[in-house]
Protein backbone atom coordinates (compact mmCIF):
# COMPACT_ATOMS: atom_id res chain seq x y z
CA UNK A 1 0.00 0.00 0.00
CA UNK A 2 1.90 3.20 -0.70
CA UNK A 3 0.18 7.03 -1.65
CA UNK A 4 2.69 8.48 -3.94
CA UNK A 5 6.06 6.92 -3.16
CA UNK A 6 5.41 7.09 0.61
CA UNK A 7 5.18 3.49 2.28
CA UNK A 8 2.19 3.38 5.04
CA UNK A 9 3.60 2.39 8.13
CA UNK A 10 1.83 0.42 10.75
CA UNK A 11 2.14 3.68 13.09
CA UNK A 12 0.10 5.95 10.17
CA UNK A 13 -2.83 3.22 10.37
CA UNK A 14 -2.57 3.25 14.14
CA UNK A 15 -3.19 7.09 13.99
CA UNK A 16 -5.97 6.87 11.12
CA UNK A 17 -8.03 4.54 13.46
CA UNK A 18 -6.95 6.58 16.41
CA UNK A 19 -8.47 9.37 14.65
CA UNK A 20 -11.39 7.46 13.77
CA UNK A 21 -10.58 7.41 10.10
CA UNK A 22 -9.77 3.60 10.09
CA UNK A 23 -12.27 1.47 11.64
CA UNK A 24 -10.68 -0.15 14.79
CA UNK A 25 -11.24 -4.42 15.25
CA UNK A 26 -13.98 -5.87 16.53
CA UNK A 27 -11.60 -6.82 19.47
CA UNK A 28 -10.67 -3.88 20.27
CA UNK A 29 -14.10 -2.22 19.93
CA UNK A 30 -15.83 -4.60 22.43
CA UNK A 31 -12.72 -3.26 24.70
CA UNK A 32 -13.56 0.38 24.28
CA UNK A 33 -9.79 0.87 22.89
CA UNK A 34 -8.65 4.81 22.69
CA UNK A 35 -5.29 5.72 22.11
CA UNK A 36 -3.78 7.86 24.41
CA UNK A 37 0.04 7.55 22.87
CA UNK A 38 1.17 6.19 19.56
CA UNK A 39 5.09 6.30 19.14
CA UNK A 40 7.16 4.54 17.30
CA UNK A 41 7.66 1.15 20.02
CA UNK A 42 5.10 2.14 22.57
CA UNK A 43 1.61 2.54 22.72
CA UNK A 44 -0.31 3.57 25.80
CA UNK A 45 -4.25 2.90 25.01
CA UNK A 46 -7.33 3.06 27.66
CA UNK A 47 -9.67 1.31 27.81
CA UNK A 48 -13.02 0.84 29.18
CA UNK A 49 -13.98 -2.93 30.94
CA UNK A 50 -17.47 -3.69 30.89
CA UNK A 51 -19.77 -5.62 33.39
CA UNK A 52 -20.26 -8.04 30.62
CA UNK A 53 -16.27 -9.15 31.64
CA UNK A 54 -17.25 -10.01 35.40
CA UNK A 55 -16.25 -13.22 36.71
CA UNK A 56 -18.52 -14.50 39.50
CA UNK A 57 -16.93 -12.23 41.82
CA UNK A 58 -17.54 -8.99 40.11
CA UNK A 59 -14.11 -8.22 39.18
CA UNK A 60 -12.70 -8.31 35.09
CA UNK A 61 -11.80 -12.05 34.08
CA UNK A 62 -8.12 -12.42 33.51
CA UNK A 63 -8.96 -13.20 29.93
CA UNK A 64 -10.06 -9.71 29.35
CA UNK A 65 -7.51 -8.47 31.36
CA UNK A 66 -5.06 -10.33 28.64
CA UNK A 67 -6.96 -9.31 25.81
CA UNK A 68 -6.39 -5.62 26.72
CA UNK A 69 -2.36 -6.30 27.23
CA UNK A 70 -2.45 -8.35 23.91
CA UNK A 71 -4.16 -5.00 22.03
CA UNK A 72 -1.52 -2.81 23.32
CA UNK A 73 1.38 -4.81 23.01
CA UNK A 74 0.42 -5.61 19.08
CA UNK A 75 0.15 -2.29 18.40
CA UNK A 76 3.56 -0.89 20.21
CA UNK A 77 5.02 -3.63 17.69
CA UNK A 78 2.65 -2.61 14.97
CA UNK A 79 4.33 1.03 15.03
CA UNK A 80 7.46 -0.60 13.81
CA UNK A 81 6.47 -2.00 10.88
CA UNK A 82 4.69 -1.68 7.44
CA UNK A 83 1.19 -1.20 7.38
CA UNK A 84 1.02 -4.76 5.15
CA UNK A 85 3.23 -6.53 7.58
CA UNK A 86 1.51 -9.21 9.62
CA UNK A 87 2.76 -10.42 13.61
CA UNK A 88 1.02 -12.50 15.14
CA UNK A 89 1.34 -13.11 18.87
CA UNK A 90 2.86 -16.90 19.44
CA UNK A 91 2.74 -16.95 23.39
CA UNK A 92 2.03 -14.52 26.29
CA UNK A 93 2.38 -14.65 30.50
CA UNK A 94 0.11 -12.50 32.28
CA UNK A 95 0.78 -12.04 35.98
CA UNK A 96 -2.43 -10.79 37.78
CA UNK A 97 -1.63 -8.46 40.64
CA UNK A 98 -4.50 -6.56 41.85
CA UNK A 99 -8.68 -7.33 40.92
CA UNK A 100 -9.97 -4.88 38.64
CA UNK A 101 -13.86 -3.83 38.17
CA UNK A 102 -15.37 -2.86 35.33
CA UNK A 103 -14.74 0.66 34.19
CA UNK A 104 -11.79 2.73 32.62
CA UNK A 105 -8.09 0.67 32.66
CA UNK A 106 -5.19 1.81 30.98
CA UNK A 107 -2.48 -0.48 29.08
CA UNK A 108 0.88 0.54 27.92
CA UNK A 109 2.52 -1.87 25.58
CA UNK A 110 6.28 -1.81 24.59
CA UNK A 111 8.83 -3.35 21.87
CA UNK A 112 11.82 -4.78 24.09
CA UNK A 113 13.70 -6.64 21.49
CA UNK A 114 13.36 -6.86 18.05
CA UNK A 115 14.77 -8.88 14.85
CA UNK A 116 13.71 -9.31 11.42
CA UNK A 117 11.24 -12.58 12.29
CA UNK A 118 10.82 -11.82 16.06
CA UNK A 119 9.36 -9.60 18.73
CA UNK A 120 9.66 -9.65 22.36
CA UNK A 121 6.92 -7.34 24.25
CA UNK A 122 6.02 -6.73 27.32
CA UNK A 123 2.76 -4.61 29.06
CA UNK A 124 1.42 -3.42 32.23
CA UNK A 125 -1.85 -2.68 33.17
CA UNK A 126 -3.30 0.02 35.48
CA UNK A 127 -5.99 1.77 36.91
CA UNK A 128 -6.94 5.40 35.67
CA UNK A 129 -5.09 6.71 39.09
CA UNK A 130 -1.65 4.33 38.11
CA UNK A 131 -2.24 1.36 40.22
CA UNK A 132 -1.03 -2.31 38.65
CA UNK A 133 -3.25 -4.65 37.68
CA UNK A 134 -1.79 -6.93 35.64
CA UNK A 135 1.78 -7.31 33.47
CA UNK A 136 2.58 -8.93 30.86
CA UNK A 137 5.42 -9.93 28.99
CA UNK A 138 4.85 -11.80 24.83
CA UNK A 139 6.77 -13.15 21.63
CA UNK A 140 5.23 -12.02 18.36
CA UNK A 141 6.59 -13.68 15.08
CA UNK A 142 7.08 -11.03 12.14
CA UNK A 143 5.90 -12.07 8.87
CA UNK A 144 6.97 -8.99 6.53
CA UNK A 145 4.65 -8.94 3.38
CA UNK A 146 7.43 -7.65 1.53
CA UNK A 147 9.62 -10.70 2.27
CA UNK A 148 5.99 -12.75 1.85
CA UNK A 149 4.43 -11.25 -1.02
CA UNK A 150 1.02 -11.34 1.40
CA UNK A 151 -0.14 -9.72 4.21
CA UNK A 152 -1.73 -12.38 6.04
CA UNK A 153 0.70 -15.57 5.68
CA UNK A 154 -1.40 -17.05 7.84
CA UNK B 1 -23.41 -22.76 52.58
CA UNK B 2 -25.44 -25.69 54.03
CA UNK B 3 -28.55 -27.92 52.86
CA UNK B 4 -29.02 -30.23 56.20
CA UNK B 5 -25.57 -31.76 56.54
CA UNK B 6 -24.20 -31.38 53.86
CA UNK B 7 -21.70 -28.44 52.81
CA UNK B 8 -21.90 -27.91 48.95
CA UNK B 9 -19.29 -27.92 46.74
CA UNK B 10 -18.15 -26.31 43.52
CA UNK B 11 -18.67 -29.16 41.38
CA UNK B 12 -22.56 -28.99 42.81
CA UNK B 13 -22.49 -24.83 41.37
CA UNK B 14 -21.00 -25.43 38.64
CA UNK B 15 -23.48 -28.67 37.69
CA UNK B 16 -26.35 -25.62 38.52
CA UNK B 17 -25.19 -23.45 36.46
CA UNK B 18 -24.65 -26.23 33.66
CA UNK B 19 -28.11 -26.92 33.93
CA UNK B 20 -29.84 -23.19 34.32
CA UNK B 21 -30.47 -23.50 37.87
CA UNK B 22 -27.59 -20.44 38.62
CA UNK B 23 -26.79 -17.58 36.20
CA UNK B 24 -23.27 -18.08 34.99
CA UNK B 25 -20.72 -15.25 35.34
CA UNK B 26 -21.29 -12.22 32.85
CA UNK B 27 -17.92 -13.16 31.07
CA UNK B 28 -19.00 -16.65 30.72
CA UNK B 29 -22.25 -15.80 29.10
CA UNK B 30 -20.17 -13.26 26.86
CA UNK B 31 -18.09 -15.90 25.56
CA UNK B 32 -21.10 -18.55 25.50
CA UNK B 33 -19.94 -20.89 28.27
CA UNK B 34 -21.47 -24.73 28.05
CA UNK B 35 -20.51 -27.08 29.83
CA UNK B 36 -19.81 -30.46 27.95
CA UNK B 37 -17.79 -32.78 31.06
CA UNK B 38 -18.24 -31.37 34.64
CA UNK B 39 -15.97 -33.86 36.59
CA UNK B 40 -13.54 -33.63 39.86
CA UNK B 41 -10.28 -31.64 38.72
CA UNK B 42 -11.03 -31.76 35.00
CA UNK B 43 -13.93 -29.76 33.11
CA UNK B 44 -14.88 -29.62 29.51
CA UNK B 45 -16.41 -26.57 27.69
CA UNK B 46 -18.06 -25.50 24.88
CA UNK B 47 -17.59 -21.49 23.79
CA UNK B 48 -19.03 -19.47 20.57
CA UNK B 49 -16.64 -17.28 19.96
CA UNK B 50 -18.16 -14.35 18.66
CA UNK B 51 -17.28 -11.76 15.60
CA UNK B 52 -16.75 -9.09 18.21
CA UNK B 53 -13.89 -11.05 19.38
CA UNK B 54 -12.04 -11.23 15.74
CA UNK B 55 -8.81 -9.01 15.39
CA UNK B 56 -8.02 -7.00 12.21
CA UNK B 57 -7.34 -10.47 10.33
CA UNK B 58 -11.04 -11.77 11.01
CA UNK B 59 -9.35 -14.38 13.72
CA UNK B 60 -10.11 -14.17 17.44
CA UNK B 61 -8.04 -11.96 19.57
CA UNK B 62 -5.90 -13.74 21.49
CA UNK B 63 -6.84 -12.51 24.67
CA UNK B 64 -10.36 -14.35 24.24
CA UNK B 65 -8.78 -17.21 23.54
CA UNK B 66 -7.14 -16.97 27.03
CA UNK B 67 -10.06 -15.81 28.76
CA UNK B 68 -11.33 -19.50 27.40
CA UNK B 69 -8.76 -21.04 28.42
CA UNK B 70 -8.93 -19.16 31.77
CA UNK B 71 -12.88 -19.73 32.48
CA UNK B 72 -12.44 -23.80 31.53
CA UNK B 73 -9.22 -23.97 34.21
CA UNK B 74 -11.05 -21.76 36.96
CA UNK B 75 -14.02 -24.26 36.90
CA UNK B 76 -11.91 -27.16 36.96
CA UNK B 77 -10.38 -26.42 40.37
CA UNK B 78 -13.37 -25.16 41.80
CA UNK B 79 -14.79 -28.54 40.85
CA UNK B 80 -12.35 -29.65 43.98
CA UNK B 81 -13.25 -26.88 46.05
CA UNK B 82 -16.14 -25.43 48.79
CA UNK B 83 -18.82 -23.37 47.35
CA UNK B 84 -17.45 -20.42 49.25
CA UNK B 85 -14.03 -20.94 48.50
CA UNK B 86 -12.10 -18.46 46.01
CA UNK B 87 -9.35 -19.10 43.81
CA UNK B 88 -8.05 -16.31 42.12
CA UNK B 89 -5.81 -16.97 38.91
CA UNK B 90 -2.11 -15.29 39.88
CA UNK B 91 -0.29 -16.04 36.65
CA UNK B 92 -1.09 -17.44 33.06
CA UNK B 93 0.81 -18.43 30.29
CA UNK B 94 -0.89 -19.12 26.63
CA UNK B 95 1.21 -21.05 23.77
CA UNK B 96 -1.34 -19.74 20.44
CA UNK B 97 -0.57 -22.90 17.84
CA UNK B 98 -3.42 -21.68 15.63
CA UNK B 99 -5.39 -19.00 14.56
CA UNK B 100 -9.32 -19.39 15.04
CA UNK B 101 -12.13 -18.33 13.04
CA UNK B 102 -15.49 -16.96 15.17
CA UNK B 103 -17.62 -20.29 15.96
CA UNK B 104 -17.27 -22.62 18.43
CA UNK B 105 -14.15 -23.92 20.09
CA UNK B 106 -13.57 -26.78 23.13
CA UNK B 107 -11.44 -26.22 25.76
CA UNK B 108 -10.45 -28.89 28.59
CA UNK B 109 -9.26 -27.28 32.08
CA UNK B 110 -7.16 -29.69 34.25
CA UNK B 111 -5.89 -29.54 38.30
CA UNK B 112 -2.32 -30.91 38.04
CA UNK B 113 -1.01 -30.59 41.22
CA UNK B 114 -2.86 -29.27 44.15
CA UNK B 115 -1.71 -27.83 48.05
CA UNK B 116 -4.18 -26.12 50.12
CA UNK B 117 -2.73 -22.68 49.22
CA UNK B 118 -2.04 -23.34 45.57
CA UNK B 119 -2.88 -24.86 42.38
CA UNK B 120 -1.32 -25.57 39.34
CA UNK B 121 -3.47 -26.21 36.43
CA UNK B 122 -3.52 -26.80 32.38
CA UNK B 123 -6.09 -26.08 29.76
CA UNK B 124 -5.90 -26.92 25.72
CA UNK B 125 -8.17 -25.02 23.90
CA UNK B 126 -9.59 -26.87 19.68
CA UNK B 127 -11.89 -26.72 17.52
CA UNK B 128 -14.78 -28.99 17.63
CA UNK B 129 -12.79 -31.05 15.48
CA UNK B 130 -9.79 -31.46 18.21
CA UNK B 131 -7.58 -29.10 15.97
CA UNK B 132 -5.38 -27.47 18.52
CA UNK B 133 -5.91 -24.20 19.22
CA UNK B 134 -4.02 -22.63 22.05
CA UNK B 135 -2.74 -24.59 25.30
CA UNK B 136 -2.07 -22.52 28.32
CA UNK B 137 -1.05 -23.46 32.22
CA UNK B 138 -2.05 -21.11 35.14
CA UNK B 139 -1.23 -21.02 38.89
CA UNK B 140 -4.30 -20.16 41.26
CA UNK B 141 -4.11 -19.15 44.82
CA UNK B 142 -6.65 -21.06 46.71
CA UNK B 143 -8.52 -19.28 49.57
CA UNK B 144 -10.47 -21.57 51.80
CA UNK B 145 -14.17 -19.77 53.09
CA UNK B 146 -13.21 -21.90 56.05
CA UNK B 147 -10.00 -20.24 56.85
CA UNK B 148 -10.70 -17.40 56.45
CA UNK B 149 -14.12 -16.79 57.39
CA UNK B 150 -15.34 -15.15 53.99
CA UNK B 151 -15.61 -16.31 50.70
CA UNK B 152 -13.98 -13.34 48.89
CA UNK B 153 -11.06 -12.42 50.80
CA UNK B 154 -9.53 -10.20 48.20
Amino acid sequence: MKVGAKPISGLDVLRAVSEGLVESSPAAALLGWKALTLEPGRVRVRYTARREFANPQGAVQGGFLAAMLDDAMGPALFTTLAAEDFAPTIEMKVNFLRPARPGPLVAEGRVVHQTRSLAFLEGTLTTEEGDLIATATATARVLSAEANGSGHPG
